[in-house]
């Protein structure tokens, strides 16, 4: 291990002055606590929070369940379940190792949106048993975030965990990513004064976040979106597609496009990085002019910004020490705890779109090549993420059981 | 639902002042909250908690398992769990319902140890599928403190999920009731100057509780335990018994009794009530001089606390309202937190007895026949607990991976 994280040397940042030891000290007992609610001094607090009081309680929830949201803290407890196969860029490293990822995962919920929410991190990565284990937890929460779980694995997980539990379900990595994206390009079009559905859209990368980027762009209205994998351009006339991947081709690539990312990006609008990839400065200068470059990996960029900056308009990493941070942490508060405020079944596509709305909206004056999106840290985003996914899902009726 | 809660009208508490209204106002919300150990305010802070920092403390784990213990919360964090089979007298009212009381657990554990808890109620009481759903959620946790299991299912289900688990276990409705019992009969012959090996003891309650206090009693010495079920004496010749209850005939009852209550408690020196039956005033009248008489069941004794102290020496109940309140929060904070100070792989007899041992300890000077253990509030308990139970650990080499 290097005495010094390997952070950037970036024009805002001084991330190069956290130092191994700094990490390490910031970790120890864990980051998450739980406390009381009330205090528990006299013997009164005891009777009323525990024996003889908290019988009348259980007694009524027993009588009418529904009153275990109003009257146990599920109802705001997110669980954010990871079985340790998709870390960072770490890969499978476990669900112990996962444990530190998951904590701040969990400290953020808290921090942005109030909600109170716990690591479980699973010692198995069979789909049956992780779908399996969560329905018989699920009186235990009230809404569920899937993290760091492995594609194609993840596709199937998340559907068939919403389709078994009753209370909102989202795989971050997916749909936090491809809202916080929609948001970017949306802040990145508007200053330019383009519009979006023209755009020429490139996705390098067709696990968790590159597939639901590609279908949030796609539901935003870009009809032109070539998705790129470790063997070149996802299209219909391969023959070593997954099943994810085929239906990706499908609804993908219009123009039919073959090859790798050179053909896919020549004259493209938008180049959007979302794998441990790299991309040659030559194949970002072959893009349209006025381009749009968004190289996501963490914490090394596909390309690094300020050579992609020579050629692209518009530069945005997932990295805090360049301008443009995408961070899902602009999203994943704010769509929980709106679609919870709401008491919504489900997180619907419109919650998601309302969400990358929502998050553009709190910079819509401000917006400028440097700030397409709002600081992860800018404690304007979720409230208004919050209200916005809440009343998506009034109005498309998944609220109330 | 009544308006004034039935707590009784003893001579300590005043807790028909209780409103329904307290109640419930006092669980809105529930009764836990999630909190960060650090802030999260600035760039760097977020560096350190999350992205990119927590990458190093994930590698560090991935590469050495053990360091989960030292750089997340888990090894601090005791599990709550619960089937909600049998819920304080209430029955078998649903994890649901039951989380009201296992919040109540996990504020203990906060409030007496400075342990993080958190509750986990399962949808399922099949003993394989609550085994099973531990060892998937293994990497969660440091601690399971099982809650509130039927009988006879608890037994099975104890044992095999210390046998899957490499950490302490505990179902807490056996044990920790146990030891309290223990550390009031103890205290009850030290006021009475008597020894504790020749008494002659009845217990009514053959579950969780009954057992676990039979078992634990003769560990401690006392060869005369005799244990009644709601059909009478558990004795080896009736044809009814469960293998638990044909293994605690084979264990007790020296003398061979036979019949119901009364055979039982004639010429006894303690009866030792963990049932929700009621005995008659004329049984305990039948006792031994000086008897001793323990009224458990909650919130309604076997026998009210002011009728039995007009023929036994000395009376116990569960109840806060009355002197001696024999509550099992004396016992799992300090248990728990013993166990994971020292690195316990789990909880031995020897710890079970250091924990009564120590609990009595506390009151060794302020004994009396109306204080024969100490108050449930009194915040010198747990930490004796715990250096008891910790050292006791360490002495029997269950200590360590």
């Amino acid at each position: 291990m290097s005495a010094v994280t390997e952070a950037p040397t970036g024009p805002q940042g001084n991330l190069s002055a956290i130092t191994d030891e700094d990490i390490f000290a910031g970790h120890i007992g864990g980051k998450l606590s739980v406390e009381l609610t009330s205090p528990l001094e006299t013997q009164r607090d005891l009777s009323i929070a525990y024996t003889p009081g908290v019988a009348q309680v259980s007694r009524a929830i027993a009588a009418d369940e529904t009153l275990a949201k109003r009257y146990t803290w599920t109802d705001r407890l997110v669980v954010v379940v990871s079985d340790g196969t998709a870390v960072l860029g770490l890969g499978d490293i476990g669900p112990r190792a996962s444990l530190p990822v998951m904590e701040g995962k969990s400290a953020l919920f808290k921090k942005f949106a109030g909600l109170n929410s716990i690591p479980i991190v699973l010692d198995t990565k069979d789909p049956d048993e992780i779908v399996e284990t969560l329905i018989r937890l699920r009186p235990s929460f009230g809404a569920v975030n899937l993290e760091d779980i492995s594609a194609p694995r993840c596709f199937e997980i998340e559907r068939r965990v919403i389709e078994a539990l009753d209370c909102p379900v989202m795989h971050d990595d997916q749909h936090g990513t491809a809202i916080v994206v929609l948001a970017a390009l949306k802040g990145a079009t508007t200053v330019q004064g383009r519009s979006l559905e023209p755009l020429r859209v490139v996705i390098s990368g067709a696990g968790a976040a590159g597939v639901a980027c590609a279908n949030i762009l796609l539901a935003a209205g870009i009809t032109d979106v070539v998705v790129l994998d470790s063997k070149g351009i996802v299209c219909s006339e391969r023959t070593d597609l997954t099943d994810v991947k085929t239906d990706l081709a499908a609804r993908t690539n219009p123009q039919g496009r073959s090859g790798g990312a050179a053909e896919a990006l020549e004259g493209a609008d938008v180049f959007l990085g979302v794998s441990a990839g790299k991309i040659p400065e030559d194949l970002i200068a072959s893009m349209a002019p006025d381009s749009i470059v968004f190289a996501l990996s963490n914490p090394d960029p596909e390309i690094h910004p300020e050579v992609a900056r020579k050629h692209a308009a518009i530069v945005a990493t997932g990295r805090s020490d360049f301008p443009n941070q995408i961070n899902n942490v602009l999203a994943f508060p704010g769509v929980f705890k709106g679609a919870l405020d709401a008491g919504a079944r489900r997180i619907t596509e419109g919650m998601k779109l309302a969400a990358a709305n929502a998050i553009l909206s709190v910079v819509a004056d401000e917006l400028s090549v440097d700030k397409i999106v709002p600081s992860p840290l800018d404690p304007r985003v979720a409230p208004a993420v919050a209200e916005a996914v809440a009343a998506a899902a009034k109005a498309e009726g998944v609220v109330g059981h």
